[in-house]
């Protein structure tokens, strides 16, 4: 038996979400799908890094899995690739040591999160960015990312519906980047809560469009209250970038 | 009664070509069923600068039609899109004097081809890019663009099944761009052939591959014949970027 690390990049548009669902075309069964006519009808279960959610997107998702068959390292991605659809694309394949966990062992998550801002749309990133025709101010929001950045309970930015009780975690950066007629949130940390990234970032626009202060977003955070915060933003815009182990 | 000239942007992925087909979703077919919507039922029909094949991509195709409605020309734009689907946009629509015709009076047309120029795919792209993971020899693309630019009879250059006679075209501009992992293919001309645009970029690729040298294409023009000229590149990187009247 041997143990595959993967890297895979994904179009969240025509899936229900990663996790598998009865009756849903989901990324995981799609994979699950190929896995299993690879190893001539056997099932192959896979573990990821987390989920993501409907509409999200990932450049750098990670999932591992066992198999007996003997391929060699080099040719895994290929030979998955040639049968998964168009919108599921294996990066990399790589043998790892049996103890490795693709959750369990995640140091660090990257996210990005594409907004168009500028006032016309743009229907051929109509599936990859979030429109905000109005001006944002990105000074102020900058300033209002240093309120998250660190170790705290991020409750506020928790959706209600989550079992998790510990919400501590540690954002390590969050850089609001215009790059030419997109602005770029990057988020990383140690984890994320329950569409985490999608209210920092909705709390981010409302403080780009002034509705509130940068210092305001203190105050969110040591509500620890959904309630506090703005609400979540779109899925379309946001990336898995980068899981590191 | 006036007349209107639109400026229309569509992601061709979902459409069956530009022109009308019966029980076929176009382009075309989405647009005067927005109009008839606006008109209280009553058909309208639009003249645009020219078809685009199925898969194909606009950002500045242009049409016009009459209406008897009573708009002030600002309206217009967002009247319309509030009834046309996510995947067709109007730029913007202006009111023409009544002799405009948006066919007849072309004066020059820009296409654009977007080449993925690096071996990994990017399935985020896979509908508005042609993946090219081989290198290509810029220059020698360059070269032979020489020999298309300008006054010619496009023959080899033209889809056999068209009913056009006089195949002769002005090729006013054929850059070959790099830009980041891209390489675009700009095309300006007095008018195009069917499927000129994408024989030409077929040819172009196999020069940059090697297959052929520049000198030889103007082999191929000189031949007036479709089977001394490439394969038809795919529908999805082209773009009609800009009609100018």
């Amino acid at each position: 038996m041997v143990k595959l690390k993967c890297t895979v990049a994904y179009d969240g548009t025509h899936f229900f979400g990663y996790q598998v669902q009865p009756e849903k075309r989901t990324v995981q069964s799609e994979i699950e799908a190929a896995l299993k006519k690879l190893h001539k009808g056997c099932p192959v279960r896979i573990a990821a890094s987390g989920r993501t959610d409907r509409g999200v997107h990932a450049y750098g998702q990670v999932f591992h899995f066992t198999s007996d068959l003997r391929i060699p390292e080099e040719n895994w991605a290929k030979a998955l690739n040639s049968l998964l659809p168009q919108d599921i694309f294996i990066r990399q394949a790589e043998q790892v040591d049996n103890a490795f966990h693709a959750r369990y062992d995640v140091r660090r998550k990257e996210y990005r999160y594409r907004l168009l801002t500028r006032p016309e749309p743009d229907l051929f990133r109509r599936f990859y960015t979030t429109h905000i025709p109005q001006p944002l101010d990105i000074g102020q929001m900058q300033a209002a990312a240093r309120f998250i950045v660190g170790t705290h309970d991020f409750s506020s930015f928790c959706a209600a519906n989550t079992s998790v009780i510990d919400k501590t975690r540690t954002v390590y950066e969050l850089a609001i980047e215009p790059f030419a007629d997109e602005t770029i949130i990057r988020i990383a940390g140690s984890g994320f809560l329950y569409q985490m990234v999608r209210i920092i970032t909705g709390t981010l626009l409302d403080v780009g469009m002034g509705k509130f202060t940068p210092l305001h977003v203190a105050e969110i955070v040591a509500a620890k209250d959904r309630n506090s915060a703005s609400k979540t933003a779109p899925p379309t815009g946001l990336t898995l970038w980068k899981v590191t182990y």
